[in-house]
C-alpha cells in the first residue's frame, strides 16, 4: 500500500505541467558521507547550498539532507527516508557495493534514484536512475596534457593514491597522455590520498632526487602536504605541481597566479549539486534526466578559476 | 573588447552566490531545427515549454528560441544570437559537422555551449562544453530485449531508418540484444524514417510473409505507417509492434493498453529541456555541468507511460 501511494505521489509530480509547479509538495532525501575529509566536507557544503537554493525556487520542495559516517550507518538513514515518504533519493554513498540492496529497496519502492560519483559493480537501471559522476581517466589525462604541453622534457614525482581502481583509472589516463613524450616519471608512490602520507612521500622524493621540475599528485588534500614537504626543503627546482579536485584552497592559488599551483584539474564535490538539480527538474518540469553523466575533468586556469571558485566552502 | 564583455558577463553571472540568483539578467540562445517533421516539433514545443518554466522561476533569465530550415540558416540565426550578447547556447543542430565553425566562433566568444543530439564528427570540449543525447545502440537493444523476453521465439520484420551511422548503430544495439535467442529477422528494409516510407516497406512484408510475430520499426512516425498497412491488410497474426521516440499518440496508446504498441523506448524531444535545466543550472547555481550525459533509451510501458505524456505537444 505505501509502495503504491509513494508510487502515485511520484507519477502525480511528474505529471502536472509546467504552470502550477511551483506549488507542488515533493520530498527529497539527499544521503551523503559525513565529512571525514576536505572532499565530503565540500559534498556536504554543495547539497546544503544547492537544496536551499532549490527550495527557495520551489516553494513545494522539501530536501532532507542526511550525512552518515559510514555504509551501515548510511543504509540505516535509507531507511529512515524511506519511511519518510521521499519522491527521490540523491545517493553519494560511502561505500557502493555493500549499499546495494538498501538502495533497491528505496527504488523498489517507486523512489527515482539518482547515484553520485561512486558506482557499485553493477551500475545499471536495476540500482539507480541516474548516475552523476566525475572522469578519473579524464582527470590523469588532464594533467598529463597540461605536463607535456607546458614541460615537454619534465621530470615528474607522481604520488598516487591508494591501490584502487580510481587511482589505476587516473594513473592509466595520465600514462596515456605522456606516452611517446619526453616526460620521465621519476617514481610513482602512494599517498593515500591524505596529507601527510603526501607530505612524507614528498620528503622522500627531495631527497632522492635533486631535480624534480614537476610533481603530479592527483588530488588537493595531498597537495597541500606536497607544497609543506617542498617549503621545508627550500627546493627551488621544482617549477609547480599538478593537483586534482577544485578545493578552495586551490581554485585560489590559481586565482592569484601563485607560480608553484598555475593550474588545477577539476573534479568536483559541487556535483551533489548538480545531482540535486536534474532530479529537481524531473520532478518538477517532466524533462528526461534517466541516464549516465559523466562530467569533464576540466583544467582550471587563471582564467576560469573564478567559475569554480567557492569562499564560503570548507573545501 | 565584446569578448572581454561577454566572458565577464558570463563569468560574473556565475560567480555571484545563490542568494540573490533570482536577479541575474542572462541571455540564453536555443537554435533547433525547424518542425520540419514530428520528432523536431516535438523538440520546438519542449523548448518553448521549458524555456517558459524557468523564465517564470527566474525573473532575470531570457531565453530566445530560434529555429531554423538547414544548416546554412542556423549558422546565420548562430550569428544573430551571438550579436545579441548571449551567456550562453543550446543547440540541436541540424547537420552538425557543416555547423562547426559557427559554433566554435561563438564558443570563442566565451559563450557557454550545450550540444544536444546530433554529434560532430570531432565531438570535444573544442566544440561544446556540454553534450546531452539520446543512446542510440540502447535504442535498439531495448527493443530487441523486450521482444526476446516476451516473444522468445518472435519472427521479427524490422523496418529500418536512413542507411546512415545512427541506423547502424540501432540495429548492432538490437543485433546484440537478440543474438543467441530463437529470435528471427525476417527482412530488413530501410523505410528512411518516413511514414509514408515505411507503409510501403510494410505492405511489402505483409505480401512477402504469411506470418509476422511482431514489427521493430525503430520509430513512431515510422509506426504509424506500418500500423497503417497492417489495419489495410486486415492481418491478425502479428502481436505487436515496437517503434521508439516517445511521441504523444505511441505513448497514449501504451497507456490505453492498445494492444498493437504495448511499449514504446525513448528517444525524448524534450531532452532539449533538459540540455536547457543543466544550462540555466551552471549560471544561476555555479554547479558543475561540462561534460558528457547520454540519457537511457527507457523502456515506456503502462505503468511508467505518464511520465513520458504530453497532451499539449504536437509529437
Amino acid at each position: 500500500m505505501r509502495k503504491a501511494l509513494i508510487g502515485l505521489t511520484v507519477a502525480a509530480a511528474m505529471l502536472a505541467g509546467a504552470a502550477n509547479a511551483q506549488d507542488r509538495k515533493v520530498t527529497i532525501g539527499v544521503s551523503i558521507p559525513a565529512a571525514d575529509h576536505g572532499w565530503t566536507a565540500g559534498v556536504v557544503f554543495h547539497a546544503q547550498r544547492v537544496a536551499k537554493a532549490l527550495m527557495a525556487r520551489h516553494p513545494g520542495l522539501n530536501v532532507i539532507v542526511k550525512t552518515s559516517p559510514d555504509a551501515a550507518t548510511q543504509a540505516n538513514a535509507l531507511e529512515d527516508l524511506a519511511t519518510q515518504g521521499i519522491g527521490a533519493l540523491v545517493i553519494l554513498p560511502s561505500d557502493p557495493d555493500p549499499l546495494v540492496n538498501a538502495i533497491k529497496r528505496v527504488k523498489g519502492k517507486g523512489v527515482f534514484v539518482t547515484l553520485v560519483d561512486r558506482a557499485p559493480s553493477n551500475n545499471d537501471n536495476s540500482v539507480r536512475d541516474l548516475y552523476v559522476a566525475g572522469n578519473n581517466p579524464a582527470l590523469g589525462a588532464t594533467a598529463g596534457e597540461y605536463i607535456k604541453s607546458r614541460t615537454p622534457d619534465a621530470m615528474v614525482a607522481v604520488i598516487r593514491g591508494l591501490p584502487i581502481p580510481i587511482d589505476q583509472q587516473r594513473q592509466d589516463g595520465f600514462d596515456k597522455a605522456i606516452a611517446g613524450s619526453n616526460v620521465k616519471v621519476l617514481g610513482k608512490q602512494f599517498g593515500n590520498w591524505n596529507r601527510d602520507d603526501a607530505f612524507k612521500v614528498m620528503q622522500d622524493y627531495l631527497t632522492k632526487f635533486p631535480k624534480i621540475d614537476v610533481v603530479w599528485c592527483q588530488d588537493d588534500d595531498m597537495a597541500v602536504g606536497v607544497l609543506q614537504a617542498i617549503a621545508q626543503a627550500k627546493r627551488s627546482d621544482i617549477q609547480y605541481v599538478v593537483a586534482g579536485a577544485g578545493s578552495k584552497d586551490m581554485v585560489k592559488k590559481v586565482l592569484d597566479g601563485d607560480k608553484l599551483i598555475p593550474v588545477d584539474v577539476l573534479y568536483p564535490p559541487a556535483m551533489v549539486g548538480t545531482a540535486l538539480e536534474l532530479t529537481v527538474a524531473s520532478l518538477y518540469d517532466q524533462v528526461p534526466v534517466r541516464g549516465s553523466y559523466i562530467l569533464d575533468a576540466t583544467l582550471i586556469t587563471k582564467e576560469n578559476a573564478k567559475e569554480f571558485y567557492f569562499p564560503d566552502s570548507p573545501f
